[in-house]
Formats: C-alpha cells, sequence, structure tokens
C-alpha cells in the first residue's frame, strides 16, 4: 500500500507555516485533553489539534476496519493494536481529508467546528500508556565518553558494546509529557574524598537527549522478531529527555545498572512521528566494524537524518542553544535494538517505549549530555544571560527539538520542554 | 482496626488439612478462570477458590465501601488501590463469612454453589497488573556469592552494598504465574576462552528464589514515602522466581545490568498473601552495620519468618529439595527497599512488584540459586533419580514453597512451579 500521504505536492486547506513541523505530510499522532474536559486521539496539522473522535463519529473514516471506540481513548495503545496496515489507511485518509483541493470537511463549517481546535487551546497528555520502558545505549561517541570519564580513559568501550546494543529496563511510572515540570531529586552520594555517602539534593542534574520509539505487539512470549521484519512493530518515535542525576548514579549504579538516578522523570514530545513520515528521511548508519553477529545483520538503511537541539532556558532569560546534533550518527539502529530485545523470547506489548540512548555526534559541539558537553562539570557552558552551567540550576528549562528537512518537507516532533524545579522536602 | 482474621481459635466450616498453606487464618487474594470462562477476585481457604465477586453481588460485603465491580475484574490493582482499611475490612469479613460458627453462607447451599468452587477446577491468573517491577539484591549472603565469582573474591561486596539496598528495573511483560512454562533463552554469550561472542541456547539457565511485594498507589511523583510508613503502601507478597541466564548475563551486564539475561520470564505464585497476615511472623532482620543514613533508619521488627524451599522435578522423575532458608535473612527489609525507592520522588502505583532479590542463607544448604548451590557449576548437585546437576535442564520443573509456621498457625504461600522447556527456533 502506498504512502500517499507523503506527497510532497499536497497543500491543506489548513493554514501551515513553511517552518511549521507540522506539515500535511507529518500527521502525527498524540493525546489531547480539550477545554471541556473531552480526551481524545488527535493529530496536528499547522497550529491546529484535529479530534480523531470526532472525526470518526462524522463518518470520516468510512471503509477503514475500526472499532466505534478506538479514538474515543486517552492513550493510542489501542489504535497501535490494529497494526502497520491500519495505522497507513488512516494516516493517508487523514491527508485526503485535509487536502486543498477536498471540500468535505473544509466547506462543512457544522463539523470543522467540533472537528479542529487551536493548539493553544488543548492540552497534551502522554500519547501512550508504556507498560514497558527500555532505555538503550547506542551511541558510539556518548558511550566512549562516558567510559573515558566514570571509568578507563584507555579502555573506554566495554568488551561487549560493538557486540550487542546495550539496553537496561527503565521506569514507566515516570514517564511525563513535555511542560511537566521535574524536581530536583534527593538521593545518596559519595562525595569525592569522602569515606561515608551523605544524603540531600542531587548536586549534578543533567539531560539525556535521546529519541524513542514506541512498538506495538510483536510476539508471544518466547518468539523473537527478526531483524529484517522489526520495522514492521514500529509505530513511531517522540523525542525524550532522560533526566539523569550524576551523582546519584556514580554511586548507585554497581553492579545492576542506574536506578534512582534515571527513574525520577523521563519527559517525551507528546505528538509520536510515524516511522511512513519519516520514511523520505532514511539513511544509512555507522558501518559496524566487527560486523554483528548474524541476528542483528541488515542490509540497506535503517537510520534516519533527523536533525536534534538542545537549548536551556533559564528562568526568565532567553534560551541559549547548547547542541546541535543528528540522530543518524547512532551506532545501533532500532531494528537492531528490537531484534537484540527479542532473540530471548521477551515479549513486546503496544505502547512499549525504547529510548535510544544518548545521542552524542562527533564534535564537541554535537553532544548530548551537560556530562559530556562540559567534560564532568570542567568546561562550564557560558549562557547568553552571562551565567555558567556545569549541570543544570533549578529554574532552568531544558528544551529539545527535532526535525528532518528535505528539499520539499520538513517533518517535525515539536519539542520535549521541561522545567526543572527545587526539590519537595523529604518527608 | 484488629486484625480479627487473625484469631489462631478461628476454625471455618470449609475443611482444611492440618498442614494446608491456606487455614481460613491466611485470606490471600488472587485471580482465578472458572470453568465458565468467568475471571474474577478470589481467595482460598484450604483447597476452595472462593468467588469473591459472586459474594459480594450476593450482598456479604455490606457495609464496606466497595465499588459494585471491585471483585469483577481480571486483576487485584482496582482492590488494592482501596487501600489498607479496606483491605483489613475485607479480610475480616471473609473470616467472618467461613468461621465454623456463621451459619449465613454454610447453610445456603443456593449461595454456596455460585461462591465455591474445588481449586483443581480453577485456573489460577496473574493476580495483578504489573506496572513497574524492581528487583531488588538485599541477601548479604547472596551479594557476597556472585561479587566473588564474577568480580574480586578479596572485595566481594561493593562499597555502595552496605548503604543502599541496591536495586534494579526488570520487565513486567513476561512476569507469568505458577505453572507456565518457560523456554530456555537464545542469546549472545562470550566463550571463557574466547575473542568474539557467540550465539545460541543459554548453556546456564539458572534459577533466583526470591519473595516480591506488591504495592498500592503510594505517593505523588516527586514525593517520597518514609520508611516509617512504607508498610501502609505494601498489600502483600508472593514468591518469585527470578529466571536467570548466567551465560547471558556474565558478557551483557556491564555497565547498566542484566537485560536479556534476566527478562524472558519471572514466575511467580498466583496467591498475595496479605501482610497482614504476615503480622505474626514478624521477627528482626540482620542488624545492620554501619548504621544507613536516617532516611534508611527504622526501629522494631521488619523482617518476617518465612521458610522456603527449592525443589527440582526432572520429567518423569521424583523431585528433590534442594534448598531450604528463610526470608528473615535479608540485610535490607521491604520497608527500606521502599523508602529508598522513592526518596527520589519516584512514583509508585498499585500493583507495582519489587523482588526481594535472591534470598540466600549463612549455610551451604540455604542458597537461593544454582550459581551458588554448585559455586559456577564446580560442585554439581545429584538428584533422586541420581543425574547431576550445575544448573537447570530443559525439562526440569523448578519449584519453590513458602510458609510461616507457629505454635497455632501455619501461613503459607502455595508454590511457584515452572518447567523449562527447549528454545523455540529462532526467526
Amino acid at each position: 500500500m502506498p504512502i500517499t500521504a507523503n506527497n510532497p505536492e499536497r497543500k491543506s486547506w489548513l493554514e501551515v507555516s513553511s517552518t511549521s513541523d507540522f506539515p500535511i505530510q507529518n500527521i502525527p499522532f498524540g493525546i489531547f485533553l480539550t477545554k471541556d474536559d473531552i480526551v481524545t486521539v488527535g493529530t496536528r496539522i499547522g497550529n491546529y489539534a484535529i479530534d480523531l473522535g470526532a472525526l470518526h463519529q462524522l463518518g470520516y473514516f468510512e471503509g477503514i476496519d475500526l472499532t466505534d471506540d478506538v479514538f474515543l481513548q486517552d492513550a493510542l495503545n489501542e489504535f497501535i493494536s490494529c497494526g502497520k496496515k491500519t495505522w497507513r489507511l488512516v494516516r493517508n485518509r487523514i491527508a485526503d481529508i485535509f487536502d486543498a483541493e477536498n471540500a468535505d470537511l473544509r466547506d462543512n463549517i457544522k463539523h470543522r467546528d467540533v472537528v479542529i481546535f487551536k493548539i493553544e487551546d488543548v492540552e497534551m497528555q502522554l500519547p501512550v500508556f508504556v507498560g514497558d520502558y527500555t532505555d538503550f545505549f547506542s551511541s558510539k561517541e556518548h558511550a566512549t565518553n562516558t567510559g573515558k570519564m566514570f571509568r578507563d580513559p584507555a579502555n573506554a568501550l566495554l568488551p561487549n558494546w560493538l557486540h550487542i546494543p546495550v539496553g537496561y529496563h527503565g521506569r514507566s511510572s515516570t514517564i511525563i509529557p513535555s511542560g511537566i515540570p521535574v524536581h530536583r531529586p534527593m538521593g545518596q552520594t559519595m562525595p569525592a574524598d569522602g569515606t561515608a555517602p551523605v544524603f540531600g539534593p542531587s548536586r549534578l542534574v543533567d539531560f539525556e537527549l535521546e529519541t524513542a520509539f514506541i512498538t506495538t505487539d510483536a510476539n508471544l512470549m518466547g518468539e523473537n522478531i527478526p531483524v529484517g521484519e522489526a520495522e514492521d512493530y514500529i509505530f513511531g518515535m517522540v523525542l525524550l529527555n532522560d533526566w539523569s542525576a550524576r551523582d546519584i548514579q556514580k554511586w548507585e549504579y554497581v553492579p545492576l545498572g542506574p536506578f534512582l538516578a534515571k527513574n525520577f522523570a523521563s519527559s517525551i514530545s507528546p505528538w509520536i512521528v510515524t516511522m511512513d513520515a519519516l520514511e523520505p528521511f532514511r539513511c544509512a548508519s555507522p558501518v559496524q566494524e566487527p560486523t554483528p553477529l548474524p541476528y542483528l545483520q541488515q542490509t540497506g538503511d535503517y537510520a534516519f537524518d533527523i536533525r536534534l537541539q538542545v537549548g536551556i532556558a533559564p528562568e526568565n532569560a532567553d534560551e541559549t542553544i547548547i547542541s546541535n546534533t543528528n540522530f543518524k550518527y547512532m551506532y545501533w539502529t532500532m531494528t537492531q535494538q528490537l531484534a537484540h530485545h527479542t532473540i530471548n523470547g521477551c515479549r513486546i506489548n503496544s505502547g512499549d517505549m525504547m529510548g535510544s540512548g544518548t545521542i552524542s555526534g562527533p564534535t564537541e559541539d554535537s553532544l548530548g549530555s551537560m556530562l559530556e558537553l562540559t567534560w564532568g562539570g570542567k568546561n562550564p557552558i557560558t549562557l547568553k544571560d552571562g551565567s555558567e552551567r556545569k549541570f543544570i540550576n533549578d529554574g532552568d528549562t531544558v528544551i529539545m527539538r527535532g526535525y528532518c528537512q528535505n528539499e520539499n518537507t520538513r517533518i517535525g516532533f515539536g519539542e520535549v520542554s521541561s522545567k526543572l524545579l527545587p526539590p519537595i522536602p523529604t518527608k
């Protein structure tokens, strides 16, 4: 089935600025709350949020095999469970409905009134109920940088890293959408020159610039997903700020990995951009040497050219962009991650989220964390307002943005933006 | 409110053998499926499963503030969300209904017919929908033993271990109830004398004897649960077999912890034994030296005297008991684990599951894994049928049992039993 929604020639009858992340070629999926307290599955074109529940009730998805309430949900899990064929049919249909040449909804004021909202009039929610959240560690540059800082500069990359898309389980209960503030975590740390740990607010709160992909039901327990089929089970992607407390992490992480250093908050952008929308931006990933084991081998292009940016906006001050990087630098691809995750028979459900790991590029200004940008605090960054940052201060808002751009089209994620607040006093 | 359900003098009008794990003083909670395909919340007395949905519809919980469908569920999460006061009211009421002196249900054949099932006529399900699963590492003996084998015998315990109830996130999607077989996982391992990893079935499949506790909604994001209040948020406990593939674990676990070595299956016993039922078996936990930081300090008894046992039954052969240990050996308590888990503001939901970590005692026959019992395979165990085991063979059933016993009462968990099957061929 062709992805007609990607037609770069198409224009919408809804106004879309040329720099919008959400032209009619994007058609992401999300969940929003209206001023009337209605929660619905929606999409976005330009600065308009579109109620897919209302569109479906009005008959605009006729002919597509959908349950009556598939869009009358507070999470996308049920729609995602419908599978790739249905996602594509729905996305193609939405493109048709909003095509400049199509008068059906365009000229029906009554219908438009219940379907279309100004983006500032809706409140974005978490797009999926995440049953399980896995975070990978798939940037060679990031793994090398942290290995140099935390372990052995001469042997920064651990022996398994070039053979395995290393990953670990994260916490689902603290995944939050863009806009929700995060409190600085309290915790236990070991002072550099100390003999006993101390308790207090983390002094080294950091962001990690990541993307994440959302899966559909993919396998029964005990079965694997071959790398060549893995893409069929990936619904789409979001931006992810994997908040991290470096001092807590350093003390707690051996031998079972990061725990409280990470599970206080993970912020995501609210619109899931489909893999179909990202299709025109497919590109090659780095050459893998040594060649991985056969279950991880793939030919073709499985990276995506997604431009990524991080900014810090101090309280009452302008934002400073502190990093520009790209998803295409990632050494391990999403399909390899999913194939690896299931090679032992681990079951994957609709709405599971898998983070890329911090995305760091090859240059000093393309690193995906303060840890790397300031090299553990040794080289502070100066912001536009003249203040310096080694890590994130209370009151700072961390903003991540991502988009793809070719000669015709820009497909973007919008942003994930979250403010760091002081800790809530311990009870 | 008194826990009248614990009255050791009480007898039930339902027959209960003197060695049953489920006298009228237990009253655990679970989910079962009847032959008529009805799924309901239930409890168990002796060898009878009791349909709490039916009891509620018949008015037996009158006066307790419960929604009509609280027991007409396929998971206990909603009931657990009702909180400790309601759990206790319901458990006390069930004890009254089945008290030998109470004729209401006893003498109502019509009601008995729809409420009471023989245990062999129902199929036990997973008792809760587990949103997030955390596994701790709280046995000093187990941490020391694995440290000696995997790392440095002279410094087996890592520096953080005596200060932190070390834990990590597990996978919720592969938690299964007793009785569901498990397939040997495929995976990537590094041969002892190898220079490159190989792919194939894990050769070192192991069990880990654990208990786990189930929480109720406990806090908002950003808030902590003080150690002194933590017990109010623990609904009850189950037995947990944290299946582990040692060869996969050894190769993958640095630096982010175990992943595919664990997430292929975690088996639990189907009846949640409440903390109220375990109350008479409260006892002291090991002295903690050094004294932990204030947020982890507690006075009083927070361990429980739960006798635990592991057996292996090869295909068509008798079971051999290979370990006898006790939950009271655990260095870190459940309340310390929950206080630590939330000290950074990590949100805890109803139905979250937290594993104890492998429970190993101080003697050679009280260890909680084959890894320790055979010391990494060096000292195989001989089973009753004359066969030897270093780890678990295909066709073996691993059976874990647990119970408390004092002069009056036995309160048990039943068992978690699961058979290891050969791997499903990789696609």
